[in-house]
């Protein structure tokens, strides 16, 4: 286990979240791949439900994660990615094709595949009670269920995205297990193969039970109401 | 002017889209980014209206750009900009907080903005005739708004989104100028500045006539309907 009080990386995370929440808060991913490389790192925790004014100065976003490793910061999980394997090695090839591949594979996960996610997210969870919610999400299903299947297809029959397991592969599974429902990954078994293969590598298991831990240990005594920005 | 039919860089491009698409297609990012270097490159066309089968093994979506430098290939936009940088020099810094800098920026600019205009864009032109759309637009634009007002915070008085000019800048004002309107900007003075600032640079006008040009070359007699995925 890399949690280290005295690491040199430091990932900010939420203290808690409320249970939907709960696995799929982002510092998940930078956890997964310390987790990957066997890189120490330290906790520093701040409140989702009144996210502290200084915050914004690093993150302008006020979400998590922010990753600081010495006398160096960093936002966006995917710069975070980045910034680990270029540090610790193994999940992003130096040079070639590989680091092409896992580059194109990491930014398709941020910028052609999650959007989507995004916005099924807002439809399904957060404003699912709103009339265009309703109206919208019929064509919103039909378009991300385009995307996954010509996303399984470029899978084929691989094992991963690009090569060997890489930081593309953990952001395009922390991003497909966070699709709302389960039909979409049901109707197309190599993706959910793919999820459940990338989510059974004890890096991801131990990444998890970290962030799990946090929020057990923070668990308020009634529940309040929260904004999910960040989750 | 760095088009040369004989570089070792090749960039995908649509050889015609409508109007309102022009000077918004996606290879314009890459060709920024070499102006700004003096990379060569050349081009290939193909049709947006009727995509080649063959081209999704290279692009999963179909979609524009797809950069080839000798026997290497990428896709994904922001994944050809880090890749032209590290070849260039001189828009990615090689480490230190300059580099994670941009990372974070770049990655901001795919992941927490670009997801908003996607959404603005489907909302304000393709299915602005839509119920749901209609709906929806009130919120988003709040949404968008308040995304936009923290990015000019973070901004401040400074000229470019991490130090010097960078890929980051390129891709964050290609997305900023493709917000439908112009209102949101407008109304964000910093931001309309810094976009203004961006586009006066000598390589975003190159990069600009030389997409125009080949729209021009390629312009069809008689209008066609056209589907504008990759626009």
């Amino acid at each position: 286990m890399p949690i280290d009080q005295n690491a040199e990386i430091e990932i900010t995370a939420f203290e808690w979240v409320p249970p939907f929440a709960q696995g799929h808060v982002r510092d998940l991913r930078p956890r997964w791949a310390c987790e990957e490389m066997g890189l120490a790192y330290r906790e520093r925790l701040i409140s989702a439900l009144e996210r502290p004014d200084w915050y914004y100065a690093e993150q302008p976003w006020g979400q998590v994660p922010y990753v600081r490793d010495g006398d160096i910061g960093l936002f966006e999980s995917g710069a975070t990615l980045i910034h680990l394997a270029e540090k610790g090695g193994g999940l992003l090839p130096a040079d070639g094709q590989g680091r092409a591949s896992v580059l194109s594979w990491l930014l398709a996960a941020f910028n052609s595949v999650e959007p989507y996610v995004f916005e099924l997210v807002e439809v399904e969870v957060f404003s699912r009670k709103s009339d265009w919610a309703v109206l919208r999400r019929p064509s919103l299903r039909e378009a991300i269920g385009t995307r996954l299947d010509r996303l399984q297809d470029a899978l084929g029959g691989d094992k991963w995205l690009a090569g060997d397991f890489s930081i593309a592969d953990i952001a395009m599974t922390l991003i497909l297990r966070t699709i709302p429902g389960e039909e979409l990954l049901q109707q197309r078994p190599g993706l959910s193969a793919y999820v459940e293969r990338a989510t059974a590598r004890p890096a991801f298991k131990r990444a998890l039970d970290a962030q799990l831990a946090v929020f057990a240990a923070h668990a308020p005594t009634q529940k309040s109401s929260f904004e999910t920005q960040g989750a």
